[in-house]
């Protein structure tokens, strides 16, 4: 590191510990994401078809679908996130182990829309809905870790254009609205939410970043 | 790295073995957190309510949350400490794997609160004073691990101010009976023994790190 | 870094994230390796003899070796082509997610071959049928990853030598040729298709990666 | 890096490949040391005692911890190795992919020991001698792994002693035989073997790595 290291302010931890807490949010990602292998179970047939056993799990191979594009993205934006930070605080140690804690749950929900995304009746639908609502409060804890940070401009990277960050901040916002959407015709048509949260993750796969990464460019503490 | 690099201590461990003891303990700990989503099962109902059946499930998300936060921080202090450990040695290493054992076995403590917190009668005091007990022995080792530390100051970062950090030994020790007083709570109530659970990890987050910090400023060799 | 980093493409990630990308993606594959041990089950016997219970898992075993050593070598191979991949774009990344949601379903399509392939009938052909297809669909996204990247060479390493991976690409791409075949041999004897499965992985081993290796000579920036 | 970089073998992987080869050592290393703690098993009692119920499962926790340390002492181990190697070569790669595949096993024998160690009759000492025929193999594939290192000199880092390092090596072999022991013992007495296991993983705690660290003091390349 052969650029002048600012000092920390007074309110942060050490630029390490920062280095770390993304570190560690990797680690907790990659795992999450690999978990998901866990939903897709081996039928149990006897002489019956294996065929037709594995095409009844349908749901379950769109759940895991589904949920690695959505942790895959997640991981990409908390990144895009994160390499704007230079020093942490507590305060937002804590909101990121709370976001932390929401992505570690998608396995479960995944698990939860893969048994019952093909129940006749209410179930199903609750069953989305408690994913979509899953989606949500990751989206809104995104949104509440980039707004505290840009509240604390003493603890962003020096390259990093407050001014214009702020302004596109209710843009980014208003974007965790679609999955309030979501919930809504999760009790519509529960297929039709699943197809939803895959569409909004590719959406942000190939539109989100970019914006971010104009204001980034790559610097030597990288 | 370009400080000039002291020579080991004679008892002690290579400089690039001590950065890979930690690198092993934050995989572990990134692991053993993600694992406690196995603990949050998806609930079999035929055509009763899956509404009723999560919602009877409150006790694993309580446990999960608290587990969550719990594993968080330690890992938090976890990196706290080591941060002021320049050279391992065959004692510590040997600290640290008990340390890690016991944090590995919070997924297990987890699950026994999860299943049993809610039943009547003795178990869900005994599952949750295990699981404060856990906690109690987690502390200890950390207390431990520190105190060997203080009495290897030869293996210390150099600007670590060990008479200072001796000083606040019997304070940061003290803290460890917390965990008793919560194993005596569990006999009483299991839910308020979590919930202390909960508030201890919650304070720790906030109240204990930042007298650590201060005595360990960023170094180019961090 | 002492090298002069040269300017980021307009359509490519910072090389920060590019790094990043094939950090998540060991660690996907690490944590994937080793949920194979999951496929081993512990056989619940009585007062029966536990080594013939342990001697008629041998497909577990069996199959447990051979995808070891399948994902061993895709991540060997993997990282082969990262490193002559100097800027990523959100298409290679979005094709990388596609190729480690495949690696990840490994450990399911183990479970799948290990529960069925002495079993009597065409079960067993059809389990061993879909690991191969697995197995192709991932050898074809290794294709798609590196082919795309062959036509950005704007992103690649600069000591990457264009036309000559350009000439060898056909013979690369006709590598995968050799799952189809194993997929026909499934429905053949399933056993003969997963020792087939297991040669395979073995001769790419010895085989493959010398010659790219050629290609990328150590450099500072490696 | 400022030293200058040896030209790379003729036979070897780049350097970086090399450093990759022990990054994705160490992650499936900690996950599989963390995967351990699935074989603890939450005890389903009704009204009866949770105490009673968790008491009788000492075996779990006794192979539990037994892994641990045998797990957590590889690692070392392997660390301790392959910081003396500065090239891998393809034919180290799969020996290396061999001894990670039988690592990753040990939660399933742990999980064999765990179920079987209070059976009565042979399948107790059965499981037992599985367990340490498991040690017993990863101990000769480590003394195939450092072997085959002194083999190719021209792969080490400079500073090893490769004389000195082949003298030791008969020594370093022989220590394996002493799990060839505990498989007999296993047939006697099986909780005799498992506390044979954890005394043999606790002296290597403490005795085997000052004699190689002795030969590979710091360097700035570590």
């Amino acid at each position: 590191m052969t650029s002048v290291e600012p000092s920390t302010p007074s309110n942060g931890l050490s630029r390490s510990e920062t280095v770390r807490l993304e570190a560690l949010s990797d680690g907790v990602i990659a795992v999450a994401i690999t978990l998901l292998v866990l939903d897709l179970k081996v039928p149990h047939v006897g002489d019956e078809s294996l065929w037709t056993a594995l095409a009844a799990q349908w749901p379950s191979y769109a759940a895991y679908v589904t949920s690695f594009l959505v942790i895959g993205i997640l991981w990409i934006n908390h990144h895009s996130i994160f390499r704007q930070i230079r020093y942490a605080t507590r305060g937002l140690m804590l909101i990121n182990l709370v976001l932390l804690m929401l992505i570690v749950a998608v396995p479960f929900a995944t698990s939860l829309v893969a048994d019952y995304l093909t129940e006749p009746g209410f179930n199903a639908n609750l069953a989305m809905a408690m994913y979509s609502a899953l989606a949500l409060s990751i989206s809104v804890a995104m949104v509440v870790l980039w707004g505290y940070s840009l509240r604390h401009p003493e603890l962003l990277e020096p390259y990093v254009d407050v001014a214009e960050a702020r302004r596109s901040f209710p843009r980014f916002s208003i974007g965790s609205s679609v999955y309030a959407v979501l919930i809504v015709v999760s009790f519509i048509s529960a297929v039709a939410a699943l197809a939803g949260n895959f569409v909004v993750a590719l959406y942000y796969a190939f539109e989100h970043l970019p914006k971010t990464r104009a204001a980034s460019p790559d610097s030597p503490s990288n």
